[in-house]
């Protein structure tokens, strides 16, 4: 790895660059990126999330706490220093360059335009002085260096019918048109791979776990262009050839990913496009420049996408598709915790990676079953300590009969997307386990069952989820919820419950996870998740109301529980809960299966 | 009324105005102003808060939903229209303007720039049209019309010790010198009344229930000058002109109130201020249009006054006075409720305005009173319905041994400002009543025994609250809890405990009232208030903790309580309370007054 920062010192020297910044992200600011993107992993050998600077005398990597553990154990002797941030006293990229090159005169930094928003850029920039910054922007500037890098993926195109997901494009469209009209744009440029197979009502592989395919999306008044990775017509296979032909016979008019640019000037220069939407957020440096320095100037509008929203908020028919992923999740999960138990209490030799392979299994034999929507933490004892735990494929910890086992997965189904964490006894557990068991699903649980006036934003209920754990002085440093994709990406907006201030009030139909946790270095970790459906609850004197309704249907181990720290409406909550789990899938489970989870979810009492 | 409004188009057509824009609020922003600034009642006879719009066809009056009702009574045939604000479809006196002189030329607005601050005129120019706006400032706009308005008020100062405030203003001033220096100001203009009192350590009663001052302060780094109203030297109370010698003493410049902005142009001409800091929400639009004209130009700089902040953390002498004062209005507040209940159940006639007499006879007996922090709210039955009820001193509504009796009322004494409210049941009560009742302290129990990590702000405990209410579909419209001062305005900021995303973190010494409610139009009113402090509650492996303690001593009373809608720690919580606030005053309490509280106070079960 020293040898790959001193090839980029090389570089420098030779262009007159004083800093190079280098992110892991794709041209799209996705939340995971193709292999070809994995930069940061290529200089530094450190595989999470984090950002890389590189200066004429230091090396360093920015990450937050959920990848201490893993940056220091990656980057030793690599010379490469880890600077924390979301700790008190952190120190940002922009400021530490402001710090670094205090009392120069011209600094340049260089960037690789492509995996950087314009307001990082900026942010840059302005700490370290507008005036005296200029930015070298050179997309795919590591490919000189990175021989082998992987090429832009290219996966088969599928499309997905009205009658999966409720809108065709062509509705998609009209009302994507309507809302151009509205505003007073004339052409929208939508970079969010999510968003645009949402809009296309098209899935891909291109990421792994996001079933989208790498593309830029420009719809005008009259026209809707697809730049999209293609190779030459005869070597498609046939189900991508399907789909284009699909999209071309619904008017989507079908290019090369890499014209985007060029076309876009083109356009603009011809006087077509004179009032051009984009979101900032996803947009790259690179091409939002490209834009900036053509003719079109003042005329980029950049702002927040209405394909969010729009997405956010599931219709009829998503939702009965995701109630379906979720009970046909909901049996490989209880299948699997049946297969686990069995082998626990057999004395079978069984680890982490295993049971994640395992339970790979029981998903994969459903019809419509697409892959995972992210990888599967599956984490024994103290390895459940790490919110983010990666199992590694070969050195797993064994399981015992003793402790606590965290799994936290999910699918990608034809008809919808799933993400579920269950934490269940393996034997018995230290009194501090059951109490952090105990607490953990009081604050799941006060979440769950809320009713709340509409309007409200998730931030204004991210306390229920945590006060539980908080009057006993304990907490968890990660959200609380995100939003969940129908069949796409498993993380999506633009709600999510957090402790930040986003103000994107909760509407029906809406999907968020609620899963509280809290984790203890080298001891265990705990979290308790469902997926919930936000609903109408009707109105009265006091205006409108919502509520949750869980999607998920697995249940929630009650051995561990210590009854004395839940109230009765809690034990009700939770009986009614496992009831309705046991109801809903025993018919579908083998009868040993189905006669294990009737005695798992039998009533408690206090 | 209507004669009022005609005067003033008059004065619009003579002057070439086509709107005229009118608050209540005095030059100082303050939340109560002095009866010269009721501009509003004068006009209109409306005497809640609210803003007044005079156009030559139109006379519009905005208030919000606490105000509605009375607005719709007090208005009433007076032509003004009544324009609801904090409602779904408002529309706010800048959009209106906006929407009433589309397709106009230049508009000219008259408002009375003392009476407002730059930014809210400036949302009027911003909608309107910043080109096509003329606004013009008119000081004491409606003074040739009225011709009995009272003067600017001019009560006793009085000063406050160390040993009562903790801080002397020598180092108060010792203090604010070093943030101007470490912020590179040469001087701050201070213009909210509460933060000049907190920094000289005078207090007054310019203004009902907040005994402040009228008066600007202006601090350089070596000079202290207070810009406040006095009459000529031999006029002036012995006490203000003892007040005045020792400000003098040390160090303080005592110059009049309306020198202000000739004083400081002339610092600004002789360059002896070069970089000035004001606070932009206090500072008025009259005032700040003077500074701006004047050579000083972009060296006002607007920010939060740092004040604000510092005041609200208390120091451990103002603790010690706060603690203090609870207890003894803890002890009128039990006298009062004793006398209340042998009146109802002698069969004793009684009315609400008397109830608020009798309650200010037992806060009178208080050595260190100086009278009500706001007027009390003293309202049975359907009167506490209206969260702002005003008791009216003839009619009042008679009380009988039924239902529930509200009362929200706080002192002012020379150690301290408090703030209660208790409702208590008069004899028998509906279902409705118990819930509510029943579901509004389960809320207030929930805040006020919550423990949460140090850099949590209240809008982010609000919910805690709320819940209880919204699991039944019940709410409250206004904030959860305020800050209150020290002898001092009983609200104030940086924090509170609201739904708006108000950043502000809570910090140990700060002080807030916990106050949930209920609300049903024509039938009752619940709420409970108690203040709390908030302390730090040690450090472990998840960081630093907080918590509140409440500060008020009143028993509540819980002969109506649904105990089946709390739970045992609930239950635990409120015998806790109501033991320590026995133990705590009967030793001060008549025998009989302590009986009574003993058995107001016995512990329930569940």
């Amino acid at each position: 790895m020293r040898n790959r920062v001193e090839a980029i010192r090389d570089m420098m020297r030779s262009r007159g660059w004083d800093a190079v910044v280098l992110t892991g992200n794709d041209p799209h600011a996705s939340e995971y990126s193709a292999p070809r993107w994995h930069q940061v992993a290529w200089v530094s050998g450190y595989t999470g999330e984090g950002d890389l600077v590189i200066t004429e005398d230091h090396a360093g990597l920015w990450t937050d706490t959920r990848y201490f553990i893993q940056a220091e154990r990656q980057l030793r002797g690599t010379g490469i220093e880890l600077h924390k941030t979301r700790v008190q006293d952190q120190v940002l990229i922009p400021e530490w360059l402001a710090a670094q090159f205090a009392g120069y005169g011209e600094v340049v930094v260089a960037v690789d335009g492509l995996g950087m928003s314009a307001s990082s850029v900026n942010e840059i920039r302005e700490a370290v002085g507008v005036d005296r910054t200029a930015v070298a922007d050179v997309p795919d500037l590591l490919s000189p260096l990175w021989t082998d890098r992987p090429e832009i993926p290219r996966t088969p195109v599928i499309t997905l019918g009205a009658e999966t997901v409720g809108w065709s494009r062509k509705q998609k469209i009209v009302w994507i048109r309507k809302w151009l009209a509205d505003k007073g744009f004339d052409a929208i440029l939508i970079s969010a791979l999510d968003e645009i197979a949402w809009m296309l009502n098209v899935r891909g592989s291109d990421v792994a776990y996001n079933p989208v395919v790498i593309s830029y999306l420009l719809i005008t008044s009259d026209t809707t262009q697809w730049f999209v990775r293609k190779g030459p017509a005869d070597s498609e296979d046939s189900e991508t050839s399907d789909s284009f032909y699909e999209l071309t016979a619904d008017g989507v008019n079908i290019q090369d990913y890499s014209d985007i640019a060029m076309a876009l000037a083109g356009m603009v220069d011809d006087d077509y496009i004179k009032r051009l939407f984009v979101d900032s957020s996803t947009l790259n440096y690179n091409l939002y420049g490209i834009l900036k320095e053509n003719t079109l100037q003042d005329s980029v509008v950049a702002g927040k996408s209405p394909v969010a929203l729009r997405k956010a908020v599931k219709n009829e028919v998503e939702i009965a598709g995701l109630k379906e992923a979720h009970l046909e999740d909901g049996l490989a999960m209880e299948r699997f915790l049946f297969w686990l138990e069995t082998m626990i209490k057999g004395g079978e030799p069984v680890n982490e990676y295993e049971c994640s392979l395992k339970l790979h299994e029981f998903r994969s034999e459903i019809e419509g079953f697409r892959g995972e929507s992210f990888e599967t933490i599956s984490a024994y004892g103290p390895s459940a300590a790490l919110p983010h735990y990666v199992t590694p494929e070969s050195g797993s910890a064994e399981l015992y009969a003793n402790g606590l086992y965290l799994c936290d997965s999910g699918g990608q189904y034809l008809f919808g997307t799933t993400d579920i964490t269950r934490t269940v006894p393996l034997g018995p557990c230290s009194q501090l386990e059951k109490e952090d068991y105990t607490l953990v699903l009081k604050g799941h649980i006060a979440l769950s069952r809320i009713v709340f006036p509409k309007g409200t934003a998730g931030c204004q209920l991210d306390v229920l989820a945590r006060a539980p754990l908080w009057n006993s002085k304990r907490n968890f440093g990660h959200g609380t919820g995100h939003g969940v994709g129908f069949y796409l990406n498993v993380h999506e907006g633009p709600q999510d419950i957090r402790q930040n201030f986003n103000k994107q009030a909760f509407l029906p139909g809406m999907v968020t996870t609620d899963e509280p946790g809290i984790y203890r270095e080298e001891r265990h970790g705990v979290r308790h998740e469902n997926v919930l459906l936000c609903v109408d609850a009707g109105e009265n004197d006091f205006g409108r109301w919502l509520r949750f309704e869980p999607l998920t249907l697995c249940h929630f181990d009650t051995s561990v529980l210590l009854t004395e720290l839940l109230d009765e409406s809690e034990i009700r909550w939770l009986n009614d809960y496992n009831e309705r789990v046991f109801r809903t899938l025993s018919p579908r489970l083998s009868p040993e299966v189905s006669q294990w989870l009737r005695e798992k979810t039998l009533p408690i009492t206090k």
